[in-house]
């Protein structure tokens, strides 16, 4: 079996499936459901069909069209001598639907394979290497009982996944080896966990605040509208923000927020001072159950001997007072934000005990 | 020679090294210089080295060292029998780095070799297909005085690159020509073409509103504060943004940035009368040039009949009134949050000619 990805677009460099075709020895042919599914989802989309996209619709003679549900290339499924070709397109989203939508029940289907059992503990606050540092003996200190287990992680700047892969599914005993393995994991590094499998940080806020029938308003200065923006990546988040404000000019900060100018004068707007005040005035404007604060320095300029680039304060206010942290963050300025924006929302998620 | 990224990570399903090291026949061996370079990486960013890291210090016997300037994973250059191997960390910007500012002159060096010469021109507002369409003749319709140019596209969700590549870059003409070549892809899809090379969508903005001693302020709904977070990523874009607003509750809409409260009631929040009052508010509330609004249903949730999930109304205001623009965008939440804050940011983009 070969399985690959790309190629398939409407450009010119796009020769995937011209490519299968030569290798089958078949022609390519023009087929009318590709055709009909393109004109329809172009339709949808408002857009013009242009010739070059009707090329997406030519597949090799006997091949299989693979539906593409995210996009429009088409993937295909083609016999070339004893090996079965599978081309999905080359756009992650697209290839990841198609491959577990298409693909893995074909594969099921005709060589009898049953995928593995695949078990993700998603984790924020934690690098990878002091995870691998923690979990090394996982393997060795929980019973397998005889199951066939592996480890590993992947990152997703700024968050890992912890991942579990049991090989032989069939046997009735592994829902409990990885439920076993779960519950150790979280044993050792459980405050870092914010979720399991396809839970993305965003989720687990959100869901979080749902729970505790609680809402947050944002002020944020260096990351320009990011904690926002990742607060809403969640559907339903509405239920949870109603406001934000990006107060990236001090004049602002003082004006919408009531941050007293002797705090901005004598502290600076990256202080302790100022996002404590920031964090309490979008609660009150907002009337949230919490308001979080985000000031700093992004980089790459901006920053100074007592303040380098990548200090970062961040508060968040309740009805019970304020809780400050300060960070010190080494990337590149949209890494930088990226991770205070998750700071923040983490502030939240303990909070309500997420 | 063979060029490979990933697996230099500091877990154990990091093997890179060790199997490079067995291929090449050569022990192991701890190199003093990377265990440094890690010491100093970690004690700068204030966290703990833990032993698993001092695996990265580890290199086959006569591999050279190729720092790493962006993280912590060194890359290495060895003999293998007559080829050459370069590995380089899997994380893109690291290895990209790496790629630039080590492989590059080393395989210059060794081969003689001269990397082609490569002009991007970025594009957002036109598809890839309809791009190939409109410069499907381009090679055909310029003077390329013999000159060996491909023509590349590479999408960049929601921007997409046209990539000219000129392989004989020692030739006095080179340049010529692609300047020639640029000045027919402008001619053709000129109001398209947002800057050229590493100039990101945000660069351009920010430059085009700097060079008109503009400023813009954000008044976001479906976008949650993403347009802010767009606008941010370039360094310097205090100069031009002061204030944005995420009204995701329509209260805000109508208490921050004065929208009537008829105007939400009869027209509702996603409508054209009510982004341009947002707009109008927001540059108010601000003081800035231009007010820029934006309003929509992101999806998957919140569709209705007349009013589908992807529809977005965007708004800006001047002094000397008003623009109003409805988009129906197809895409899954996210990706229309981040076409909304695109073409938000494009109105400002083309409102001063940028």
């Amino acid at each position: 079996v070969l399985v690959m990805s790309g190629g398939l677009g409407p450009t010119e460099d796009d020769r995937t499936t011209e490519a299968v075709a030569l290798a089958a020895g078949q022609p390519l042919e023009l087929r009318p459901d590709a055709l009909e599914a393109l004109r329809q989802r172009f339709a949808r989309a408002g857009y013009e069909l242009t010739p070059n996209n009707e090329k997406q619709a030519y597949l090799p003679r006997g091949a299989t069209l693979l539906e593409n549900t995210q996009g429009t290339a088409p993937g295909l499924m083609a016999p070339i001598g004893q090996c079965l070709v599978f081309c999905m397109p080359g756009v992650p989203r697209e290839m990841k639907s198609m491959f577990d939508t298409r693909v893995v029940p074909l594969l099921e289907n005709r060589l009898g394979a049953r995928p593995a059992l695949v078990r993700s503990l998603n984790t924020f606050g934690i690098g990878e290497s002091k995870l691998d540092h923690r979990l090394a003996d996982l393997l060795q200190a929980v019973d397998l009982e005889g199951c066939d287990v592996s480890l590993h992680y992947r990152t997703s700047f700024p968050t890992n996944r912890v991942i579990l892969v049991l090989h032989e599914p069939g046997r009735e005993r592994a829902p409990r080896v990885l439920d076993r393995l779960e519950q150790e994991i979280r044993r050792r590094i459980g405050k870092h966990v914010f979720g399991t499998d396809e839970t993305s940080f965003s989720d687990a806020v959100v869901a979080a605040l749902r729970r505790a029938g609680a809402t947050l308003a944002l002020a944020e200065s260096c990351t320009g509208g990011l904690a926002g923006d990742l607060l809403t990546r969640a559907a339903g988040s509405s239920e949870v923000f109603q406001l934000g404000v990006v107060t990236y000019a001090n004049a602002f900060k003082e004006r919408l927020l009531g941050v007293p100018r002797e705090v901005l004068q004598t502290h600076g707007a990256v202080s302790q001072a100022c996002v404590e005040a920031m964090a309490r005035g979008v609660r009150e404007l907002a009337g949230a159950t919490y308001g979080v604060a985000i000031s700093g320095i992004a980089g790459p300029g901006g920053g100074s001997e007592g303040r380098p680039v990548g200090t970062v304060h961040l508060a968040l206010a309740a009805e019970e007072g304020v809780r400050h942290v300060q960070r010190q963050f080494p990337f590149d300025r949209q890494r930088n934000k990226s991770l205070a924006a998750h700071v923040a929302l983490a502030l939240a998620l303990r909070e309500v005990g997420g």
